[in-house]
């Protein structure tokens, strides 16, 4: 059944990004959800809570106020309610709002309040509408393409993080800092993604030998993700690039190289993505 | 000489994965030796050890006596005894039930014990089990292709190590931690993987500025891995995408954007793996 | 209106780079820049200061007079004054010499000497020089083909920090150093770069665990960036193969593995770059 | 004039790696070097030195005789003997012998030991005796290709940092260890490297965002030169394998996922690097 009158106007409005109100409800939107983010991670610091925390409390209730407003009337105007509430921005709306009225409830429940950071997921709706949607999706579907090259990468490299953690483990010992054979593993990870805290490190020339050779594979098998995502992204790219449509005539298939339409001259620029349907 | 009786039938159930029974096995063989080596990581745990030790105990017993019963029963129902006996998983297969027997004996050898955490490679020989052996296939090939390039990568890394570490050396000296060339040869690697523990680091200008130099050409060599690794990936995955059969048809050559069978029109779903023959 | 006389002179000269006194300008130039931003750079060094600040000074104002020198005659015979002042590379040349007048009037603005570091910019300016433009072009042309996927890689790798930083927050807590969440979203940046400075770490088992996902996480979206630069790359590379010409018959259109020209057979050196108009 | 009886024998096996004799005196060679290598490597650790310094001293002297006389005989039996001396392996084998003289003559010269290390750069020399060669062509083919645009991208990193160092200088200041302009510079190279060795961290908020900012970039530009060599390698790769030829027929340009010849239907393993004349 279509929606009618003020329903399908706020539909139009809220979830739609085509008409000129649409987009300014966008922007807005995108606005006070990074303003209210930004409020939340002020306000984790002590120094600003002390001083402006009257201020940080009346404004969190009012971005609160303001997402109520916006998730009752998403569930209002929805195509179809059940679906919304369920779905997982519906879900992310809710967690949004929720922490403020159970901190009434539940006093001193301050940790709840971090879930209100899962505003921050909100962007991402928002930023259908802009023409980064197609941008999004070729990186997701790349990765999707690669989903099961990334896992067996994935086992791999745990394998290899526990056996080399319970090496380093009987090698350097709990002198050294390597105090559990989880702690050796997370020693392990640090080192082989090359972050290198530095927290915990082999003492034991014999340790420090096997952590030179876990850094050498490390820096190598960097090169794997790489290697699977470029392959998948550059084909998936490609793809784009030929079914990429002048603006002008709308034919496709032109070649990865040319700069102007074929059939009608048109200057094909930056190879825009093609028109999705849908979205 | 082919199997028979219940033989054939151990031997289907344990080494296949094509029959209920065989896929079922291989389920519950993950789990066990997922769990046992969660047991061996968390044993190593102090406080956890304090307490649940004998618990810790009796399941290492459990899980020896089940792995140490799929030995016995492997060995009686393999297709060639010897052949399973020297073959790399069965190796793996004995040192995984071996260090429990052997503290029986001599009491005291904890380290031992941790020989049992290769029980963790038991894991690749279950993932045959699923799709994912193509994918896994792809990247061993890729690097088995690079072998030789990566070969020379590598040489001429550790040169470079050498020769920036006894740099170092003489730069840097004693005093500020570069006690021997070893030692510098370690820092050295530390620093050209961009892993950088900063357990030891550079004091005076000259040595500032060389390390500059090293992380700068580590973080240039870092590209060549990459690109070799890369470089094959994307060969083997467009060769893999071209071998790619129709589900319906059979039919191989689609054109690597294709997303329907061009002989039949059956859609071609995420480009699936050519059907391996053996395995 | 065309210029003439002395300032088309001074123009060829100071703009321009076909001419033997342009280039040599040009090399005079960019040694005085270097030498300039050396000085700045050496000033800072306090031992130095001590020892060499008399020297120090009077080189810094014979540079400072140099670059005023050349600011003034740039705008003498600038085609369009107005738009040379307002343009980037006038401001940055504005900004060379304005602090060391400003330290005359406000003293003790030693901070205020930093903005003549800007002058490092001015080093782009003299590469046009050389033939690295189009190398410098190629690169630039790739990075902003890509920038609304990088957008969107950048939006969604700050979103995980915040996530991430927060949970970080709420699991280690302000005693292991994790003072507040935009402490928690500088720990998170720092780790999910791969920089592992290790001044915050991990005290918590669970810590520890979330740490080491941000780690592997950080490790496999390092391949994201990567993929998209090379699969643009790759791409701007192979068209400017194509488009090489040979500098015999300037015939282009050769194959990507062609030594000689096809139609000359004069040997196609390192594929130069295509002759660009303008620059 | 082309060489005759034992200088000419000579010179096949010491130059030449074609005939038995010149590969088994490789291999002596190689060995030799590591070896040699391996005990200036341990006699830089004092509590080796203390123990087996006798007999570090013995060998040092054993491998300076052998060294000595391989490169009297080089020079003996070279074709042309000023080319060999002044070539860049003929002077590394001088710099490999003559340390040892001088410390003969200026006692207490132990730094100038660590020159010896220069012995392992001949592992290249020797790495011409096997297949590695070919391969390491391409590497160093692709990096040549790649050289302007690895220069300009480095220009841009120096001149990145040295802006974001002199920042950091003015934002964080003596205080937190940014003591000068040299120092931040070399923070800001551990930092966009993503090296991170903590000795050196920002304490201030505004710091803190300054180096997010500085990790965030380091991450992003690490993808240009992994971009640059691998578009490079992959074309060169690819070159390689259209150039392959049939170790059967000698057959060239099979298509690049061919398994088999297609005119004499030997099978073509791994490709082959195509026959160099010259080497």
């Amino acid at each position: 059944m279509p929606l009618t009158g003020t329903r399908k106007w706020l539909n139009e409005v809220i979830f739609g990004t085509d008409t000129p109100a649409g987009k300014y409800f966008d922007v807005v939107l995108i606005w006070a959800i990074l303003l209210s983010v930004t409020l939340v991670v002020l306000a984790s610091v002590e120094s600003l809570w002390v001083r402006f925390g009257e201020t940080f409390y009346q404004l969190e209730w009012f971005f609160t106020a303001l997402f109520t407003l916006e998730y009752i009337t998403r569930i209002y105007c929805a195509r179809d309610r059940r679906e919304y509430v369920t779905s997982f921005y519906g879900v992310v709306d809710l967690l949004a709002i929720l922490p403020s009225y159970l901190a009434l409830i539940f006093t001193g429940a301050t940790y709840l309040m971090v879930i209100r950071l899962l505003r921050v997921l909100r962007v991402f709706r928002v930023l259908k509408l802009v023409r980064y949607l197609s941008d999004a999706n070729i990186l997701m579907r790349s990765l999707w393409q690669a989903r099961r090259r990334i896992f067996v990468f994935y086992t791999s490299v745990l394998v290899l993080c526990i056996i080399f953690g319970s090496i380093m483990f009987v090698v350097e010992g709990p002198r050294h800092g390597f105090t559990s054979i989880p702690k050796s593993i997370y020693w392990t990870i640090v080192t082989i993604t090359t972050v290198g805290f530095g927290d915990i490190t082999p003492h034991t020339p014999l340790g420090q030998a096997i952590a030179s050779m876990t850094m050498l594979i490390g820096y190598s098998i960097i090169a794997v993700p790489t290697g699977i995502v470029t392959a998948e992204l550059a084909h998936e790219i490609g793809r784009e690039k030929q079914l990429a449509r002048c603006h002008n005539c709308g034919k496709a298939g032109h070649d990865a190289d040319a700069e102007y339409c074929k059939q009608c001259g048109y200057r094909l620029e930056d190879f825009e993505e093609p028109l999705e349907e849908g979205g």
